[in-house]
């Protein structure tokens, strides 16, 4: 049983500068506030240690190079991989293309399949339709449980050797649904299939430990953890990783080139062309230690207390439709008869509380629930009781307009 | 005739807090270091507006996208295109990436050929001989004249109908020479081929206005430009752009997804999957804005001075080899005969002088130019008469220790 959030309060929201006195931020599943740390962080690298990585020959640069690839340290160890295996990304959009581009286009031939489920959000279903297309591949979907989980009963009833790749969220940015991901890899892998995880809502919630998990790959962004915007982090098992060719070409990438020849760098250098987005790296870093700082166990324990509270409270609201399970992770979807969810939100905004309305680019799961759009409240480090009581406050309002 | 940089200094060092006194910053070509008006603007907008964009039902998220918009606008205006053609994307070596595979996979096919040059970058050689390798397309190479610039006579002579693509730099990181695109683009627009110019060290350094130059797709990185890493632009004309499939799958670039049939977004829309690098965007508008206050021509004719000193000393050293033009655009490379251009870098650092030496991923130059590496002093707008003085110091030790 967890405690309400009101008698384990994190209390940290005095670390973030952009929160004021009395703004109920509640779309931290969209992107996350920045704590002073990361701020810091980011000024510090660009006002006092600034310089490129990998390639002067003076102090300033060997030193940042030693600060990025610590980053990339910081980022491995924080989700239990070797550092070898961190692909800095732009964002999880740009680990799932990669891997579509990089592992997929290569591996998946005609008559070969993808199984995804009803949940997605679109960026881990776009890159694999573009795939799918390219190599004459079909996509098959898993469907959810009464209770919006992905089934994963019906994954392995359905599940076939033609199935190369599985591609699922650890959370859904919708619901909060949290994936058995240990079980959904061994359903995957008795079949051979490879298996990719969305860990975009997943790693600023609850400890991940990708090694325990036992996927193949875990892609998340770094905007939605507390960092900056334009980083993400693709991780490989190594073997997939060195065997995979480059996705983009470019400086840093390579061996040697020749218009004759060009040979490629080992990874995960072959996939980082170009300078890389070197200060986001380390507003990365800074944000996985106030993260672990604080420890992805309280925070999981704060966000899933935020949560009862709120279904609790929402749900004495008439005509209030919640989506997802009871043990959703730091994310509640609702709807209300008769009200547009963008009025509700606009409505909300009025009361000083930001949550998203919409089809949170998960389209197809609008389908599912029978509905256009949701409302959706999502939690962060820095929310408590106070956030909650503004929602429900700015509900009944809702209900009192259009009731 | 250029005056001296001493008689027309910029005077702005002040404005960057990462360049300490004494320490004289020779390496702007591999990353610009930044203003304190782009430093505050990134930790304003992390600090003070931070939130999504383009998906926000509340007041700060339409903000955002406001600004985010404004600075789409901000670096469409300094270019000289319209806001819609202009995609923001990691950096120059993405935009060529992009190019490649959603125009050049997709236009070209068997027995097509590519031109290249002798001086581009491994960005501008390497993403060309990945779509080659996929469509059997050939890539050929136009020679440089004596003076290290890229031979357009040469060009004229060996263009065909067979080229499809023209990619060339429009100033050589190594050399500094810069191009006469609008004669490029005539030559390659006489066979029908596109072309796309490499603005990277260019955009920094002398006005550019892409309508009148005349070129499809111009690429350049938000880093070299005294803005952040992690952001930069593509520019295409607006018919390639809205002829273009998309790159990247995702959130944000689609119009509809089901599984059984997904339509994108119009361009440049469609091009920028996932959540952007939002405060990247603020931050590059603000470099902008930053340059566009002191004025390119100024900054243009501030470097071109700078040069011609640099030159002049150097060109006093014994067994010091100047490459590229006289006339080159803010960059310096030179060998100094029988020393490791690695042992300059390494003792100029002990002298407060970082120069980048190597092969400034442009291997393939090294060859033309009969060396391994060379050294390269290259300038911005921080650098004045001083920096120059440190530097040929330096450089005379260098060839006390070695002589």
């Amino acid at each position: 049983m967890t405690v309400s959030a009101t008698e384990a309060p994190l209390d940290v929201v005095a670390d973030f500068p952009a929160i004021p006195d009395g703004w109920a931020y509640l779309d931290t599943a969209a992107t996350a506030q920045k704590p002073r740390a990361v701020i810091d962080a980011i000024a510090r690298g660009y006002d006092t240690t600034y310089a490129t990585v990998h390639r002067g020959v003076y102090q300033r640069s060997a030193d940042m190079t030693l600060a990025y690839e610590a980053a990339r340290g910081t980022v491995a160890r924080f989700v239990g991989a070797k550092p070898d295996e961190i692909v800095f990304v732009r964002g999880a959009t740009e680990g799932i293309n990669l891997v579509a581009n990089s592992w997929a286009a290569n591996q998946l031939k005609a008559g070969d399949r993808i199984l995804l489920s009803q949940l997605e959000h679109h960026s881990n279903i776009v890159p694999w339709q573009m795939v799918a297309e390219r190599v004459g591949a079909a996509i098959d979907v898993v469907p959810l449980t009464d209770d919006h989980r992905i089934d994963l009963d019906a994954m392995a009833a359905m599940i076939r050797p033609e199935h190369k790749l599985v591609a699922l969220a650890h959370v859904s940015n919708v619901l909060g649904s949290v994936l058995d991901v240990e079980r959904a890899c061994t359903i995957a892998h008795s079949v051979g299939a490879h298996i990719l995880i969305d860990g975009c809502q997943a790693v600023a919630r609850l400890p991940v430990d990708v090694a325990a998990l036992g996927c193949d790959f875990y892609v998340f962004s770094g905007h939605k953890l507390y960092g900056p915007t334009g980083i993400g982090v693709l991780w490989a098992r190594g073997e997939l990783l060195d065997a995979m060719p480059p996705y983009q070409g470019g400086g840093s990438m390579i061996d040697r080139v020749s218009f004759e020849r060009t040979t490629y760098a080992p990874a995960p250098t072959r996939f980082e062309a170009g300078t890389p987005h070197i200060v986001g790296a380390l507003g990365l870093a800074a944000a996985v230690d106030y993260v672990t700082g604080i420890g992805l166990s309280r925070i999981h324990a704060h966000e899933t207390a935020l949560v009862a509270d709120a279904r609790a409270a929402l749900s004495r609201i008439n005509s209030l439709r919640l989506f997802g399970p009871a043990d959703s992770a730091g994310i509640v979807s609702f709807a209300l008869q008769g009200v547009h969810p963008h009025d509700i939100g606009t409505i909300l905004d009025e009361h000083r509380v930001a949550i998203r309305a919409g089809h949170h680019c998960a389209q197809p799961l609008m389908g599912v629930l029978g509905v256009e759009a949701t409302a959706r409240a999502s939690f962060g480090v820095y929310n408590g009781a106070a956030d909650i009581d503004a929602l429900v406050a700015g509900m009944e309002r809702v209900v009192r307009i259009f009731g």
